[in-house]
Order: C-alpha cells, then sequence, then structure tokens
C-alpha cells in the first residue's frame, strides 16, 4: 500500500462527486480499493437522483462492490468525512483504512474510527471542499436533509 | 407513544425475517414506524436475494421509507441488535427510539446508542432468537459475511 497515491485514489471519488454534482444531487463521491490499488466499486450520494436517503457515497461504492468474505485488505476513499452511517460501516465490514478528501465542511465519525484502529488519512483537498461548500450554500435544504440536521436560523 | 406496544410493531419486523429465511436470506428484519405507530418502511436483510452487503434489514427499512425532512419522529423496530453500521444510521439521523427482538445472538451498537441518548427497548424476544440461532447454526458462512467477521475456528 504505501506506494499507492492517496491523491490518485481520491480523484475517482472526486470524479463521482462531480457527477453527482451534475445530476443535481449531494456531491459526495466514495469508491472501494483493493490495498494493491485495484477499483472494487465507487459511487456517490443518491438521495436526489434515486429519492433513496440509504444511499450514501460509502456504502454506494460498498455496494457496488458486491460481497466479499472480508475486507481487511480494502481501502475506503471518500471525497468527504464519513458520517457516523458511513463510519459504523467502516467499523462494521473491518475496512482497515480510509482516505478523506477534506472535513471543513462537515466532520463526521472519523476520529472515533481512528480510536477503533482505522488509519485516516485525511488529505484536506482544496477542490472537494469548494465543491461541498458551494453546495452547501446552495442547498442547505438537500444538505441538512442528508445529514439529518435542521438548517441553522437565517441571520 | 406510551399506548403503542413494542410487540406489535416487533410483529412486522418479524414477518421481513421470516420472509428473509424462506428466500434463504440472512433472516433479520427491520421497520420504521412513526411515533403513533403507522408505518413508514419494512424490509429485510438482502444480502442474498440482491447479492448486496449494504442492504441490512435496518437500512432497507429505511430506504423504504423514503426522503422525510427529519426522523425525530420515527421509531425503528428491528428483529436484531443492530451492527455498527445500523447503529451508525439511527445516530445520523436522530432516530430517537430502537425496539429491538433480541441481542442474545449478536449485539451491535444499542448500548452505544443509549450513551448517545437514543431509547433502546430490548425485548429478549424467543422467536427472534430462535430464528436467528438456528441460522448461525445452518450458514455460519453467510452469518459471519454479514457482520465482516472471521467465523471461529471449529473445535
Amino acid at each position: 500500500m504505501d506506494e499507492i497515491d492517496p491523491a490518485a485514489l481520491l480523484a475517482v471519488a472526486l470524479d463521482e462527486a462531480r457527477r453527482g454534482a451534475a445530476e443535481g444531487g449531494v456531491p459526495v463521491g466514495a469508491a472501494l480499493f483493493g490495498r494493491d490499488g485495484e477499483l472494487l466499486g465507487r459511487g456517490r450520494n443518491r438521495r436526489v437522483q434515486d429519492g433513496d436517503p440509504s444511499t450514501h457515497a460509502e456504502t454506494s461504492a460498498f455496494r457496488a462492490a458486491g460481497r466479499r468474505p472480508h475486507y481487511r485488505d480494502t481501502i475506503m476513499v471518500t471525497t468527504l468525512s464519513p458520517c457516523w452511517y458511513c463510519s459504523g460501516l467502516v467499523r462494521q465490514f473491518g475496512i482497515p483504512h480510509v482516505v478523506i478528501g477534506e472535513a471543513r465542511t462537515f466532520s463526521g465519525g472519523h476520529d472515533w474510527l481512528a480510536g477503533h484502529g482505522v488509519r485516516i488519512t485525511l488529505l484536506d483537498d482544496p477542490t472537494c471542499a469548494e465543491l461541498m461548500a458551494g453546495f452547501v450554500r446552495r442547498r442547505p435544504d438537500l444538505w441538512f436533509e442528508d445529514i439529518g440536521e435542521d438548517p441553522p436560523a437565517r441571520g
């Protein structure tokens, strides 16, 4: 794994996020890779596209990878810090490494995962952060629906 | 909510679990209800049926309920203690109450949820426990795949 460039893996997740943005969806993308860098599955948040609140980017990539006997040799890559739902997925299935584009616009459960032995690579990528911040500004309704929170009161 | 019988809600989840068993799937069922007991969505684990590792019973019921602005007035009912993935779903979306059929065969994140203010009703229902224990005995391969763990070594 040491020789794999996390930024190259993130590019696949970012491409998914951009596709989501072009579809009018929540622009979060993810991909599941093997430890040698082979792509196992990729996906994006599909709340808007499919009317499906259960399909966050990480669950979408996980689903696309199909059934596997275990995940000990995988890497989850996501453009945004994983929410509790997606962090729970990582913990339950024993995914040992999560590469995160950014955690500025939203910080989910990645510190909790680190405390449970998951390797976290936080890239603080400005392109991911700008894509997300722009979406939150334009569509706070969708964003807060997607994380199950109330939008902040307007000042 | 006080007047709603949790066992009546569990019956819907148990019906889903039995359908899953009849299909050869992992026999865990769930349902999402409104606080007044109206059914919002129901579903079952679909790993085997759909080849989809992302569809646990709780995520299936959550998906079936469709998009909602929030979940503060909902109750998640599941035949089995929710794994970390499904516990993360409950926490992220602010589902305030989880009714659990049993936690004998598997105990996931329900204590963690209780520590974060989620009301937990653990029914310790023998029918749920027998359905699950029988499945774990017959198909340990499927069961341990479903929770991302290695089967115990045979003694």
